[in-house]
């Protein structure tokens, strides 16, 4: 213990080595031994420099990719392209705790299908909220392809905080999308199926299977889709696909493209020809073009049908109400973009060549003339292909998806067949750059490119082959997500990301300044329900009380012990742990699990959480704290005893380990004297020092202000005690207080690196 | 249609472009461009340089990280350190199916704690099995310190394989390390229990509860632990850390730290001093140093007595016998780590501020001649302390894990209160060098640091705050893994990462080129039992069969067709689906999932994979691939149709869609004619050339084989119904055919490609 001190005493000579490293310049040729040594070419360099985020930088944007059938969602910075979290939505996740507390379970059980817990969810097309068409970054929207679900997720805390489940859908792909205030978050489905939650054979397709779309409302002020103020539009049996809201000129109309609409029905089992075949005879599939604005008014009006609760407009009337038309578009298409001001619309077949380009003021003139070029077999008016085009152009083999630049009349699609990337004027219809990329992108990602305000600069492919483009990992390969600049006039390929868990389909990416989440909640907060938690305790209101047949245990957490430590229940009993993170640190969380129980949680600081269990089986279950939280956090531990049933309480008394005497005691003492000399010498430097100016030196004071308040309580204790002569509680009390005192001089020992790094100045004092 | 095959025949007019763009050289002055706009320094550009690996490019090591409490691993590369992937061992995984299907499923029942699914795992030390104490690439190893388990994951394939449960822990946190010849892979307890599965009160901790050392018998023939063949030394109730196994002239032994050798016992909520005072009290706590041959060698005499199953030595013969040692260390220590030539052991205690090296030729020496400083409670022989250590080192404050250099003598130690890393030398114990990391490092990662060869050049430090490193992303932080450059006098941090899912503790780093994970499956295989699979199936043999009450489903999976594509069952039968990838190509995994029924199948090249579910409710329930494997992906389908309950079997009869003529069809046939012209330009293109010398052309090429063979039986059979007049039938087999030949084209597009971009040369005819 004494070398601990005196080493604090020395102050940091051992440190101050690594700062005149640090300052180390390097020259020219240095560069280009590395260039040598490692096979760059002067190209990889400048993509390296163009990408690489230096310690404690920031990258400009973030992008919120889908998952896929992972469940998740993944956040992303460019350009550096470091995955910087994943956030669990319809899949539970350990690490969070997502799906082990009960808060978060409440969040999964709105999800269920027919009352089942579905474990998983096909994560597609994640929307961030808009303001006026532009993202404002206060939540996103992700859906479940497979079982047909929206979730929201808070960006003040990059939480899933509501999963709603689409009552009437059996598959679904043309969501998440908002309109431009995000007054509606919009879901189409993909596979017709029955509306009825009943068996209709495939003789009955054409007649009771059905498309639609749902048109999800959000409550801002609440942070929460109310499915009672939704209503969906019904469909034709069409593969209805990807959607857009308009804007601008298109304000209140939406968009939904479609495949197989030749309604073909597969069955190769049989000797009929697959889907694949089937589905894509026809030269043409329809977009569906419907005014959302006057549907809403419709069903407003009591013109919709009440299905498995979910307000419905039945096609016969959004026909009859001029609410849904249809327009021919390449076949297979997959996506349909809204160029920022709202008056294009570009769609592209994935087995045609080239992109359409339609005009909204066109299709808006024919709408308003009923000229219409037929109706489909459902009375739907048909709109005619070329009086709708503004122009058409060839972008190559199976163009996708296109983005929308920051330059104007500017877009690139994705072109999976020749696995590439076209850049392209949408004005003028032509063809302005390609490049490879490695191989068959899905989507693309431009910035804030789906906005009304797109920010250029980056476009990253959504690869769905990697091939041999990374180390190999096995049968199984990760994506590959390739950040290209489109700042100049040529696309240039900076960089490839390995996607290392989930098949990302589609991404959208953010101004990173537009983002500020929070970095603690207040004490004793909910985080799904947005709300102060029932369970919440304060230091030294831990108890344990049982209730309705419910032992509740109500805990807190603070490095380094859990209180309670010792937790005695019995067999059969319901067991209901709380546990407050009573930290004010940043990024102090602490995790906490019990052997045996699948009790796993991960308590950021100020939340409570809950974990409610049966302890079934007597016996004896260590509990601790799972996350690395101080010197001492493997001492951050417990015990669950379940004595068996009808055993009375045990009498509490424990164990005696080794014996202290007031020798021990007057040499922790000692100890913990000199600890605090050194204490009060670094905070001499912080506070002699414009530390005030540095807001995380700020918070770091605050915490170990916090500490030493806590070295002082224990300072008491132990001095009472010796009073006492009880050595043994007085010495394990001086212990606990040299334990704050660790904790502050680690905390002290960074703020003052900080500053140091930082270039502090000294203050004048005021004497 | 016809702009497809137009652009086909026009070759690569578009994909031109983009060749030109790539060419183009960038000048120094660009890169201070860059530099200026991004606010990068010389050293800046230096570490970006020395971590960028351009697109197809290859990392030089792959690290293997726990993942904590999300109960993955996680494999990255260096230098890049980008995440190639997130392997499930503890925690179901829907993109992998990894808990979905069947297979898998059955590996996580092997890790059932008495009966009770444990949906996570607290992983915390990975190990890469060993030839000569050398990685050598075959398998991994990682424990779960909450439940305390092993998994093994095979690194032919990077998949778990195998899961077993310690019948007699209740945590665990000291494996897994293997011995040098991966005989044995070692797990130790934390925090002491009673051996028994019962119900033992804390004031009889030191007389029931125990410690223990697990050595888990591996059979590298099977590729599986033989828990049969394994065995536990009984250890006192203290709680045992980390482990190492000796080897060279330390071979034979094994070594385990521990903390809390003061059996203290905790009640903050009672009053007492938490758990982290008493447990940090006395000044040492004890290596633990054991005979693991000798104990081997007596269990197989029969020294060992059963307990739960396992093979327990028990402390009393242990101690009689000479195999178990204590030897103090700093108190609170974690992790011990032996040098390559297996003489030092190093260890160091969190609240201590220096390094012990301790000689193992001294302990052996103090062992043979009984040379022993006392007795511990239990009767176990404690060594003296001075004359077993080499030498101390003041190395910083909350010194923790040590890793070796290539370099000799050279070492690196995390400092935890200190935030730093110290280089330093082992052999005349001084302090060479100390680095800043941000912030509060655990673990260090060299490269194959703890192998008799150590390769040096890169450490990785495992920090546990990130606190203000990266964009905010809410309360839950990533944490950060900083790469440190060592290959010259001064440490260089090059690189942070965050880790966006899991709380990782501990990793180790192989060289790439040691591994050689395979790129597909053969046919029909189990890859979890490594067998080939009962259900697999061959295409056009796939058949649905009813067996002992459960329909089976034998199916295919291939671009761009589930067969069957209908499935009709009755309510309430139990459904078993079996789908074998065929694809030869790498990189084409399929997905098959079912709405409403928690399916969700991962099935790489080769693999079949199983799901069992009961079709509980009737109803339409269309199920799809999940992956995006082709530009018709959207329209690999199908239906899952469950009738109600005593329903008989639906006629199978479908609605018609789209009708076709005679003229569809040879418009159809016409398109196709001309698709194939260009297929023959480009396969003329690539058969001009030394495609053979480009292994990924040559496995393209096999690919396109199979697509064109597919063609022509689609051809074939279109040609046959047009023969009989079907022209509905003929229309649509030759869009099949087209399909294929669209996919040969993909294909053959990437395989032209790559041998334009890799310098493919001409070679002569034989004319």
């Amino acid at each position: 213990m004494q070398h601990f001190t005196k080493h604090l005493l020395m102050g940091s000579a051992v440190v101050g080595l690594s700062m005149a490293a640090s300052s180390a310049a390097f020259g020219d040729d240095t560069l280009q031994d590395v260039m040598k040594a490692r096979g760059l070419t002067d190209k990889d360099v400048l993509a390296a420099a163009k990408t690489y985020v230096p310690t404690g930088g920031r990258d400009e944007f973030l992008a919120f990719s889908s998952g896929g059938q992972s469940g998740q969602l993944i956040v992303y910075g460019i350009p550096s392209m470091r995955i910087l979290k994943y956030i669990g939505v319809f899949t539970p996740e350990p690490w969070q705790g997502y799906g082990f507390d009960d808060e978060s379970k409440a969040v999964l059980a709105q999800g269920r299908i027919d009352g089942k817990d579905i474990k998983f969810g096909d994560t597609h097309h994640p929307a961030i909220s808009e303001t006026n068409g532009e993202y404002d970054g206060q939540y996103l929207f992700i859906n479940d392809k497979n079982n047909p679900r929206l979730a929201v997720v808070d960006l003040k805390d990059f939480e899933t905080k509501q999963i709603v489940v689409n009552p009437i859908m059996k598959s679904e792909h043309g969501g998440a999308f908002v309109s431009t205030n995000t007054e509606y978050v919009i879901e189409a489905s993909q596979y017709p199926a029955p509306f009825s939650k009943k068996y209709v054979p495939l003789s009955k397709f054409n007649q009771k299977y059905r498309g639609a779309v749902t048109y999800w409302k959000f409550n801002r002020e609440i942070g929460r889709i109310e499915p009672q103020n939704s209503f969906t539009v019904e469909l034709p049996p069409y593969s209805q696909d990807l959607s857009d809201f308009g804007k601008g000129i298109s304000e209140g109309w939406s968009f939904t493209n479609s495949f197989c609409t030749e309604r073909y029905i597969g069955g190769i089992e049989s000797g009929r020809p697959p889907f694949e075949a089937g589905c894509s005879q026809k030269d043409t599939d329809f977009l569906h073009i419907i005014n959302w604005k006057k549907a809403a008014e419709l069903i407003a009006a009591g013109k919709g049908k009440e299905v498995n609760g979910m307000q419905v407009l039945m096609m016969k009337t959004a026909i009859k109400e001029g609410v849904l038309f249809m327009l021919p578009e390449a076949k297979s298409p997959h996506g349909i973009d809204v160029s920022p001001d709202g008056r294009y619309l570009i769609v592209s077949g994935k087995l045609d060549t080239h992109a359409s380009v339609y005009d909204f003021k066109k299709i808006k003139a024919l709408i308003d003339k009923k000229d219409f070029a037929g109706k489909d077999p459902y009375g739907v008016p048909i709109l005619d292909l070329k009086k709708s085009l503004h122009t058409q152009v060839e972008v190559g083999l199976g163009p996708l998806h296109t983005q929308y630049d920051s330059k104007p009349c500017t877009v690139y699609t994705s072109i999976y067949v020749d696995s590439m990337v076209t850049k392209w004027d949408y004005c003028k219809g032509k063809v302005l750059d390609t490049l490879h990329i490695h191989y068959n992108v899905g989507h693309l990602m431009t910035m804030e490119g789906d906005s009304v305000k797109p920010k250029g600069k980056y476009l990253v492919a959504l690869n769905k082959l990697a091939i041999d483009r990374f180390n190999p990992v096995g049968p199984l390969h990760p994506q590959n997500h390739q950040l290209i600049d489109i700042s100049g006039d040529k696309m240039e390929l900076l960089y490839d990301m390995p996607v290392p868990l989930g098949e990302p389909h589609y991404a959208v990416a953010i101004a990173a300044d537009k983002l500020k989440p929070k970095i603690r909640y207040s004490t004793g907060w909910n985080s799904r329900t947005d709300e102060k938690s029932e369970y919440r305790t304060r230091p030294g209101r831990e108890k344990i009380v049982k209730k309705d047949g419910v032992t509740h245990v109500y805990g807190t957490l603070i490095r380094s012990h859990i209180t309670p430590e010792i937790i005695e229940v019995e067999q059969g009993d319901t067991v209901s742990v709380h546990f407050t993170n009573v930290e004010r640190a940043q990024d102090e969380t602490h995790g906490f699990a019990i052997n045996g129980t699948n009790v796993n949680l991960s308590v950021e600081p100020g939340k409570t959480v809950s974990a409610t269990f049966v302890a079934d089986k007597a016996g004896v279950f260590p509990y601790y704290c799972t996350e690395f939280c101080s010197a001492l956090h493997l001492e951050m531990q417990g015990y669950l005893l379940v004595r068996p049933k009808g055993m009375k309480a045990s009498s509490g008394k424990t164990s005696q380990g080794t014996v202290y005497t007031e020798a021990d005691y007057s040499k922790q003492v000692a100890t913990n004297v000199q600890t605090q000399e050194v204490i009060d010498s670094v905070v001499g430097y912080i506070t002699a020092r414009n530390f005030k100016d540095f807001a995380p030196v700020v918070s770091l004071v605050e915490d170990a202000t916090d500490q030493l308040n806590f070295a002082a309580d224990a300072k008491k204790k132990s001095e009472d005690y010796a009073v006492a002569k009880d050595w043994q509680n007085a010495t394990l009390w001086a212990q606990q207080w040299f334990q704050y005192q660790v904790k502050t001089a680690d905390i002290g020992l960074r703020a003052k690196t900080y500053l140091e790094e930082h270039g502090a100045k000294l203050v004048e004092t005021k004497d």
